[in-house]
């Protein structure tokens, strides 16, 4: 008889994850708390990034997040198989970026103070019709975005590293990387999709940002894809109206942080996209299956590429 | 040689309506002064009510409001036409309801307060997906309200005095109105779109709303097309867990009105679609050619209807 396959979790919803993975009731795989048991590992990527070491037959780690950058340190071990999750962020990516940009335009805010002091005041206002929005990453959540805005009657502008348009055809246009500053030229609002990779570091800085006027900038990628002091200088040039950032270099955002107080910067605590544990589970169960019986996984994640 | 056409002007828009027409330069008409004139009135209902009768050769009033009951009053003369504007109001309603809803369901209000006390605390929530939306009235604004919710992953279903699916199917279901109750029983969202005519007149009351289940209201079709206290019971009662209002039966809003201050309502200061000026003159330009030349004239007012 095959000895079980033993799994161990690691996450900040430690108790939830195992009574979502009881409940499935995956055959052959049970769970340990001894790390040098395990061959498979679910797990938040800054947690396990701190004992990963502890692993002596680890063959695959699951990750519950879509962001593994924690992983990618070049003095971390990559000799295991790493899988994230995809597919899932989209409409709650769409949902934040969309909910955001009505609720700048239209001045949710401001009604939201007149109403306690009892104030009758209506404010022009544009809509989202026929603004551009240039997207910086074409994949499975830029592509959805692309597809849910157009449907506001945003133009959709893609950037990516290859300036191939997507097959899906999301995209009103497609620039090549290269071409960064003609896509930004255009935009009323620019979105930030893109992961933490030594290419991505810092390409939205002052340099970038000088070619953006008055446009909105939303970062819901990874915060060192953004440069916080071109951040400041675009605002102060009014490159940029207003940002909308729900990730940072450093999270959560140090206190004294100069973005927690400008009035042009709207801040989130990295919830654009939350890793709901049962959507995890999902795709955690089905690539068990696909591990277990020698198929290849999916999602799996190129150390090469950090993504 | 025929005598200029004269169109009078009556509008809180005054000098905006005046250039935007001048640069029409539309043939054979010419503006004045004197009502006594004027075949054409190009007005806000609210101003023009009171002044009706001033107008002794009046042939044809372009209302620059999609809402006229202000000239339904029987007392008031309809020896007229009476045309108002459509079909510009759809994309504005449809980003007012799915901001709002977005900033409710994602606790934008919430976020502002915590960037003030500098506090990264994230917090739960949910999608849009699969949330069901009932909207009263499958009119143009309704329908393309469905259009554009359906394209975020919710559920639409339409209420109307037929009970008959639009022709373009932008709805999931259809209801008839006297199935009222059994479309609110389903919803998570309830938009009315509905004008203000004798059937609508406070067709959302304690009777109607105690079907609801914390549901989110939004009224931005009008005021008394929902009974104020109604409203203030369904909230008590958890029928409604949040209103979104952007109209009332009296506006501006008096200030001792108990909404002002309940935390589980939204109010706006009727601005969820503005008429703005270039589209009406667009309407009215369109239409002048149409009247000029004895042809029907496009968004006619029924006065028996009352829309």
């Amino acid at each position: 008889m095959p000895q079980p396959n033993k799994i161990f979790l690691l996450s900040e919803h430690q108790s939830t994850y195992q009574t979502l993975l009881a409940e499935k009731n995956l055959p052959g795989l049970s769970l340990t708390d001894n790390p040098n048991d395990a061959q498979i590992v679910l797990a938040d990527p800054p947690l396990l990034s701190q004992r990963l070491d502890e692993f002596s037959q680890l063959d695959w780690v699951q990750s519950t997040f879509a962001g593994v950058n924690t992983l990618m340190s070049p003095e971390l071990r990559q000799n295991y198989t790493l899988t994230n999750v995809r597919g899932i962020f989209g409409p709650l990516i769409a949902e934040y970026v969309i909910g955001y940009c009505i609720s700048h335009y239209r001045h949710f805010i401001l009604y939201h103070q007149q109403q306690q002091n009892r104030q009758w005041q209506p404010h022009l206002y544009t809509s989202l019709q026929s603004k551009k929005m240039v997207i910086l990453g074409t994949g499975s959540i830029g592509s959805y975005l692309a597809k849910t805005v157009r449907a506001m009657g945003i133009e959709a502008i893609g950037v990516n590293r290859t300036g191939i348009p997507t097959s899906g055809g999301e995209f009103n246009q497609t620039f090549h990387i290269n071409e960064l500053t003609s896509a930004l030229k255009q935009a009323d609002i620019v979105v930030n999709t893109l992961p933490s990779t030594p290419e991505t570091l810092y390409l939205l800085n002052s340099e970038t940002l000088c070619h953006l006027n008055q446009a909105i900038l939303i970062n819901v990628g990874r915060g060192d894809v953004l440069e916080d002091k071109g951040l400041l200088l675009a605002i102060k040039n009014r490159w940029i109206e207003h940002a909308i950032l729900d990730v940072f270099e450093q999270e959560p955002l140090p206190k004294e942080h100069p973005f927690w107080r400008l009035p042009q910067i709207t801040l989130t605590p990295h919830i654009a996209a939350l890793s709901f544990p049962e959507q995890v589970v999902e795709i955690f169960a089905e690539n068990y299956l696909n591990w277990r019986d020698g198929f290849t996984l999916n999602y799996q994640v190129d150390f090469d590429k950090g993504y």
